[in-house]
């Protein structure tokens, strides 16, 4: 990525990760998913598009799924501090000269105005304030299920140049929690945020851009135990495609599942308050056979393979960047990688119950 | 195995089972895993030996670990419903026709006279009433930790020959609960009881006579999840060869552990009752790829290739026999095998993460 | 209670607490309830009855609700092992000389052939084997909501005579696994078992033939936990009448709720195996603030005095008998009773967050 | 409270509630229980203090417990986003017309410079930002027990009048997530926060200043119920006060003890984000019985009653003034107050089990 302009204007300030809109094939499959089994609360639907939310959230929507030819990701929102952030995003956005969209209020059902932009990363962000509030189901017992999800936590995309990535976001005021390096300090991943917890966006190494996940949070690790029992129950263990487990990164409990697209979902509890400005980084070795799973157990291959569309502004697929850097998989796994349980261990390798 | 004889006397009444012996190499190698992080409570232990028992058991153990040239399982111990069963035991083994031989009460620590055998399926069984009560630290939550362990629940053993397995348990008065067959009534393995869960033994396909595992009982999930973070912080994730999970046989939520010299054991919860005598059998088909993990995630290679060796009354390994059916490993996996998510379906495949 | 002949006959060999049957007077209040928060299943309904199963349950019902002039108690139902057990029953119950009637396949729906008694301590109790297979739904987590229950537990009664009751039940082969005395050897309550828990029955001292409560079991605390939380989101809480807590008795969690005609409804987990014939009794002093709650909180007063009218056979009421001898409640709280949380403590008083 | 001055200058920028630091009579006492039983990390100890921190916090404390004649609260500190923000504290105060005080680096171990006052409520409160950075226990589940504890959440404090309270807090810069009122608009407590969570501090109505409880939050709720049973074990069941329960307010799960002083400590889980600056207030009646407890379960009379003396900055008891307004536990309790388990309802009245 070639180096950015600095601008000489403050950013917006974002508060946190608010909603995610998908392009979906099928808006019944998606539902079944999403509403049948994940429990999503349904703010609006018709035939062409699903505004869900999470039990605690009082905005409209954490989730729009909308019907299109081609599964991908048309937006990822941020939330800023107040209505007037809008014009210092334009500003902003403009002096780091990417493209840069005003939306009228109600452009997106259950938004006032915002600003929609290509990121440097080749993201479509939008930015808001103004959400039209409804129910907060905190305390709706009666409509909660056993697979109960709180909130949407945080973003994960994949992009060629992490630390580039990242340099991006601190100009955005989000600051680093956690991230996985090599001793030449090639950067993997790293996991930034602008509200109290481990992230709000992750960066993935690879070739980009593309989403790799949006994230919910749940308050107890049952919640996200149920969600694969519901799944098993229902003959769809192939939707869960990694965990459930424990993060070395974030220390959070986690799972991953697929939407009937392909999108990759996370279910996430238990990561930690990051709200102190000297709160410490984390550093992981890309070595380290338990960072992104603290028992050690694999991360499955298309996890580090697939990743979903990132749409431009116009809808269309944006062309992906490779990466010219190592890549996590090739360097952990198999025979050209390595992996350690104990640093300096005399066994090296990648644990799967003691290949035979 | 040879058809066996039909005793004319009513076998032992057996309640359940009780407690296992292992030989292990090194006894504060073993104490840092049963004790350290188990948790497991000392009931004795010296240079050589430790008596270890599960926070509700009110026997004097759960298990003996005892310091021995190779790593081996020494016995399997079923408590009988009284002492006079003991001469039920003999005679019934008598007119087996397998090895038998009573003990003194003391032969083993905290144990009455005792009957033990070397079973038609090759295994060192032993048969006790009497037994030194303990404190019972059920209430003790002083000492309980966050993964507390409540009771030793059952073994599982390798034989070759299932069906003829099932026989003999049979004939034992243990009904099975669980199996894995194909359509061509192949058995893979099978769940068989006498107390009222799933099993106290179950019967595992393969080249025997081996010790699979042996398995301790939990409350809660929460507590196994613990053991896991636990050996992560303690970087001996390589401990945990397969799960946590939740298992499709027995309903029940499982995890694998390997034990310093290699002895897996297994930590289980959720299980259900099985005490009537018309509990329905539940088959589930070798190809159902929910069978082993209701969530589908792959039995790891290890899993089904290792199991402890077994030893004779005097002590010596026990020579195996080679399983002559199809083996569960080779039916669902690879290119010689399949799984399915759902029966019928177009898409047949053993789930790791969409390979790539 | 006058002394109870003793049966020349062996008494029928009794399994487990299966199912009890409760007079209603509002069916659709009662399915709100049991089906609506309990989440009960529901294998048979018509306008005046409700045939209720737990998710673990494979026979035709775990409780049935049926529509009459006044909430009552009609039936209790142990199931026996095998349908020649109630030709033993009508010969053991008419050796006790209490009134004895058999009941036609059918009389009760998924019920097979019967034997329905007036017991030596007035309540009306069936015996019976047969009965409908249904589906058994432990895997149904599509079903199972976040309050799962998995199975009837126990029935606990109301009766004056501790110790005559016991009699009476260990003559029908019940074990005690613990009980509630004081210095002067008055027993309070007893818990008896057939199959390997803490409890079939609870024999509660007091005013009787009355029915204190029904017991249902669920795996974890959490689903527990969550039915307090649904009644709360209901405006219900006032249904909840004692608890959550741990019992000290039984070391399990619990839950008192009372149902939309005050019939008493425990839900229960975490108790421990008893299925050993040397199973250690535990007995509690009645001056033992903890005995029926670990946590030292009050037993609320109407738990001590309200329970279920019990019908005979012809549906009528039956009358009550005092107890003679002192009352739990009595001797424990207020002025003329204490309690202590440490033996030979100083401080002795009913916890109640130090009244002021 | 007379009317505050408007200071000129902008408050200092609190980020949340960093570390309480409580006089106790016997720190031996103290030890076993806030290590013993709640397990709280010892960062520093001699034989008059106790440092300790909570197991996600890497600042030197969460709580110092030092000895002192009169068991009582010495400070609460709240941590500022950098050290500059003292001199604006000093500048703030100073206009405010309270005592301040600068304290050189040191002069509590572990914190560098800092600000301590005597607020308007009458409470002494320190401000700082450096602090010793020590190990986070984040991932240490080899020290974790069943009870871990992840940080410290809250303050709650007793003050006469609380929309005086909110108004100084509120120029502080917190903000209100909930409170309690009645129809004559009469506040009884108000929740504000600075942190993304329901709050920093909450103000309980009362003769104040004294301090209510400081609270700690752990991940899930099982580690609350852990410590109860812990404390049961340890025949300490009476240091439980109220609880466990689910609290209206907060939506949180919550447990009150009392340590060996009477001090309350507030253990806490499951609230809510609350980061938003639209962030919905959540007003309950005061005679919502909900409100408290969304069981319905009595909040008992010494919770309301009772809470730790405070001390100036000179160690001196400072003198208490008395709530002139009406006081939730007579507007809710007895004969002269009510309460209501769904408005309107025709029974009013505090549910304690159906008194009789």
């Amino acid at each position: 990525m070639p180096a950015l302009p600095t601008p000489s204007v403050t950013p917006p300030d974002v508060i946190r990760a608010a909603y995610a809109e998908l392009i979906v094939s099928d808006i019944a499959a998606s539902r079944a998913f999403y509403v049948g089994v994940l429990g999503l609360v349904v703010t609006y639907e018709d035939d062409d598009t699903l505004y869900l939310r999470a039990f605690e959230e009082y905005l409209h929507h954490s989730l729009i799924l909308r019907r299109g030819p081609v599964p991908a990701l048309a937006a990822l929102a941020y939330r800023v501090r107040s209505a007037g952030e809008l014009d210092a995003a334009v500003a902003y956005y403009e002096q780091l000269g990417v493209r840069v969209e005003r939306r009228a209020a109600g452009a997106t059902r259950g938004v006032g105005e915002a600003v929609r932009i290509e990121d440097p990363l080749g993201f479509p962000i939008e930015f808001f304030y103004d959400s039209e509030h409804v129910e907060r189901f905190t305390r709706r017992y009666d409509v909660q299920g056993a697979g109960a999800i709180s909130r949407l936590d945080h973003f994960n995309i994949v992009t060629p140049d992490v630390p580039a990535a990242r340099d991006y976001y601190e100009g955005l005021g989000f600051r680093v929690s956690e991230d996985i390096k090599d001793d030449e300090d090639v950067v993997y991943a790293a996991w930034m945020h602008r509200k109290a917890t481990v992230h709000d966006v992750a960066l993935t190494g690879g070739d980009g851009p593309r989403m790799h996940h949006i994230a919910f949070a749940t308050h107890e690790r049952s919640q996200i135990l149920h969600l694969c029992d519901h799944l098993g129950a229902l003959r769809q263990s192939d939707r869960i495609e990694r965990g459930p487990g424990r993060h070395g990164v974030s220390n959070a409990f986690y799972l991953y599942l697929l939407d009937p697209d392909g999108h990759r979902i996370e279910i996430y509890t238990h990561d930690y308050y990051t709200g102190d400005p000297d709160n410490p980084v984390v550093t992981w070795d890309v070595h380290d056979n338990q960072r992104r799973d603290w028992w050690g157990n694999p991360v499955v291959p298309s996890w580090y393979a697939n990743a979903s569309t990132v749409l431009d502004l116009d809808g269309e697929p944006v062309a992906l960047t490779h990466r010219t850097e190592a890549r996590e998989s090739e360097v952990t796994i198999g025979a050209d990688g390595f992996s350690y349980t104990r640093k300096n261990d005399a066994e090296l390798g990648f644990k799967l119950g003691s290949q035979v």
